[in-house]
């Protein structure tokens, strides 16, 4: 047998490699760097861990996290417009909202998107509980924030036949040119989408 | 304020984003995508630390890591020839030869390597260790195997100066062109070093 790093380290590179966007070269580097920082460095990464761990939780109601003891600062936010509901695939998607300074009303986190490759079907989502929440609140309108691939279409038309009992309308992102775009940096598809949903000026 | 994550997910992110590669977006992704696995793999990377923590010393011969409560495979190995000596400036150095297959002396790792810029000077590094132990030991050779760049060379005058009185012959690794490489890909000083240091074949 060669010679390798004792157990413990080759245990850290393993799970370092798991997370996403780390190969083999970068865990060795990160869990090296890490002993070479010391014993008080590799804790506060494990107490950032158990902090993850112990205190955070989703908001039932919209599927973002919160701190476990505290209230969710999206469904009890003062200053949100209560009356619009904005569905997204995952939690960054809803800072990625936020951040743009377009939109301040509410959101719901479905937590991924259609995809039978991966099975993942309509009960892995929080679709359940969006028809619930919008047959509850009656929301003047819900937004479909999915993303503009294949699943994401998909996604927002299951979502969309679901909600249509509720007589809420449903509504969806535009489709068009990125901001900042050339024509020659843009897809067809997205040409297409720009052209068909042309406005005045 | 705008929204963010709970604090426990920012604090998380901030300490992913400390290792070294790691941006803020691949913080953000590895720590959304611990919070989508669960608590138990959180759990499980919370205790690859804890075991590189409390389970891994480093060698005090050699200067590489060993389980704490085992002995050192460089060290103790007893298939190693014992009166080689290679000097490298890292651990991972030490498995990069191994893996080589080019060697099975024993090591003695310098823990990085001389740079005033960044204030590591010679007591920063194994050297008074490395003097102490070609003395006592007498190895037939010592083997530089540090970098090739200004602080790796200037590191490699500075050890062999410090060897000089042990008597023990020091030798550095040979520089010339690297394995599989066409001329167009080498930069001029490799050059110079490959064609003065050119073998009749």
């Amino acid at each position: 047998m060669s010679l390798d790093y004792p157990a413990p380290i080759r245990e850290l590179i393993l799970q370092m490699k798991s997370l996403p966007g780390i190969g083999a070269r970068s865990a060795e580097r990160m869990t090296l760097w890490l002993l070479g920082r010391g014993n008080a460095r590799v804790a506060e990464l494990e107490a950032a861990l158990e902090g993850l761990r112990e205190r955070v939780a989703m908001c039932p109601e919209c599927g973002f996290y919160m701190e476990k003891d505290g209230s969710c600062p999206l469904c009890h936010g003062t200053r949100r417009q209560p009356k619009l509901l904005c569905v997204v695939e995952q939690a960054a998607d809803v800072l990625r909202l936020e951040r743009s300074g377009a939109y301040s009303g509410l959101y719901h986190v479905l937590g991924g998107k259609l995809s039978p490759l991966d099975n993942i079907g309509p009960s892995d989502l929080r679709i359940g509980e969006l028809v619930r929440r919008v047959k509850g609140q009656h929301p003047e309108e819900v937004i479909l924030a999915l993303g503009a691939d294949v699943e994401g279409e998909a996604t927002s038309g299951y979502v969309a036949e679901m909600l249509r009992d509720t007589g809420v309308p449903v509504t969806r992102l535009a489709q068009g040119m990125p901001a900042g775009g050339g024509l020659d940096h843009v897809d067809e598809m997205t040409l297409h989408h720009a052209l068909s949903g042309r406005r005045k000026m």
